[in-house]
């Protein structure tokens, strides 16, 4: 089920910049018992993207109504929200855009409940995030890099594997961002030269006070990843799951992270 | 003009993976006299591409059909074909992907001579390229650096850019490859780390020796850009432009870059 500018269609106009450049932001959000409780922080940084892409980010009130549409008889489902500039132009942009959007429902995405009650594992991926981006942070449509991460491995487990920087340092998974716990610090890599900023990310850099974290950005290598307390992955779909295990490294699943993790569901209202 | 997958139409799937994660690839060919001159190396790099991305290149002999097609009664056009793995799947590619191609005809674009004989003023850009991408050399679908890139300015000249890595290397322009002249020595920046691996910079590296030059590889620095005897750009539609200009620095067109110039417009029949 799609809407591509607010339209039933399976189709895309093939001159988009969606396709030729990758031209556009997207957002993947969970829907929890008829609502999207990460709505306003999705909308925010969608519009961030459109501001520092330079283009005019659709209205709020009509992403609000298709969505609405598509959810109305799907209480629990996933909406992915492209938005790009449009069609035609070359690198450089025609001078007055005319965005395009395509709003897809998927189903829900089941996991095992062990993923959040005892930990998944993840791998570490050979393929590296480029250093030093200009649209480090974004959600863009740019995304060769986590393509080429995930086809590393067939199997269904590991559920997710880390990336790391061209530079070495350990930055975020394939589909989420990353947090390592130190005593009762929470620590997650910065986003300013590449990964993504993640909606969850964010919800729970301002949520950890709540449990009684501290929380920073820091810079994450190897050899801090291994000797963290514990470590845990997030993103808008999932919530949170703690990782229990990289490569021979097991970790434990502390009682603080089971707080967090409880405090971040009842504050969404469901899991995630 | 379009063949979406060999048939005329406006439209593609939108849930190709081009548009998701702009997964996929592209080629921009020049059409002289009814041929592509650079056929032959247009599709060697698209098979490499192809094979590091991980799906099928689509035949060789149905690509011709349908670039014959379109240029049956256009001698003189554009042809750009974009191949992506086409429909389907996450981060993960579906297990068999069923590649999409987008062929797309386009009227010649005209530029001034003067670009090729007295050459053209370029700028710097503030936009740069992430240094140590895992898909870097490929022409690929992720393109919002060259598009960030080319937001900069508004006038139609500056013709072009120079975008350097994000640890400070000049790299190539927003469309085109670089080359410094230096004495007798052509050098022109790798592009193991970010940047394109142009058909015509590789033509350009071919026939160098055809007009008594060396030419390597080598890392360029501002001061050795601002240093050089003279610069020329590089694409598979402009052949090659030299550099008059650069800011406040003027460059000359030593006899060398004309004759260089008119063995590649010898070798390929025209201009380009």
């Amino acid at each position: 089920m799609r809407l591509v500018n607010g339209r039933h269609s399976a189709a895309l106009d093939a001159s988009d910049r969606g396709l030729h450049y990758g031209d556009g932001l997207f957002e993947t959000m969970a829907v929890v018992d008829g609502r999207i409780p990460l709505w306003d922080r999705h909308l925010q940084r969608l519009r961030e993207g459109c501001r520092r892409l330079g283009f005019d980010c659709p209205d709020e009130a009509v992403l609000a109504a298709e969505a609405e549409q598509l959810t109305a008889d799907r209480p629990r489902c996933i909406l992915k929200l492209i938005v790009t500039r449009g069609p035609g132009g070359l690198y450089r942009p025609p001078p007055n855009p005319q965005p395009t959007r395509v709003l897809e429902r998927r189903p829900w995405t089941e996991y095992p409940a062990r993923y959040w009650d005892t930990g998944i594992e993840v791998r570490m991926c050979r393929t590296r995030l480029a250093w030093g981006s200009p649209v480090a942070g974004l959600k863009h449509l740019n995304r060769l890099e986590q393509v080429q991460a995930r086809r590393e491995w067939l199997e269904p487990e590991p559920v997710e594997g880390l990336m790391c920087d061209s530079l070495g340092r350990v930055v975020e998974g394939t589909m989420t961002n990353l947090f390592i716990l130190e005593g009762r610090s929470l620590i997650t890599p910065p986003v300013d030269a590449c990964g993504v900023a993640g909606v969850m990310r964010h919800f729970v850099l301002d949520l950890a006070d709540d449990v009684g974290l501290a929380v920073q950005e820091g810079e994450v290598d190897e050899k801090r990843l291994l000797g963290a307390d514990a470590l845990f992955l997030t993103n808008a779909v999932i919530g949170l799951w703690p990782v229990r295990r990289i490569g021979s490294k097991a970790y434990a699943v502390p009682d603080v992270l089971v707080d967090l993790r409880r405090e971040l569901e009842r504050t969404i209202g469901s899991r995630p």
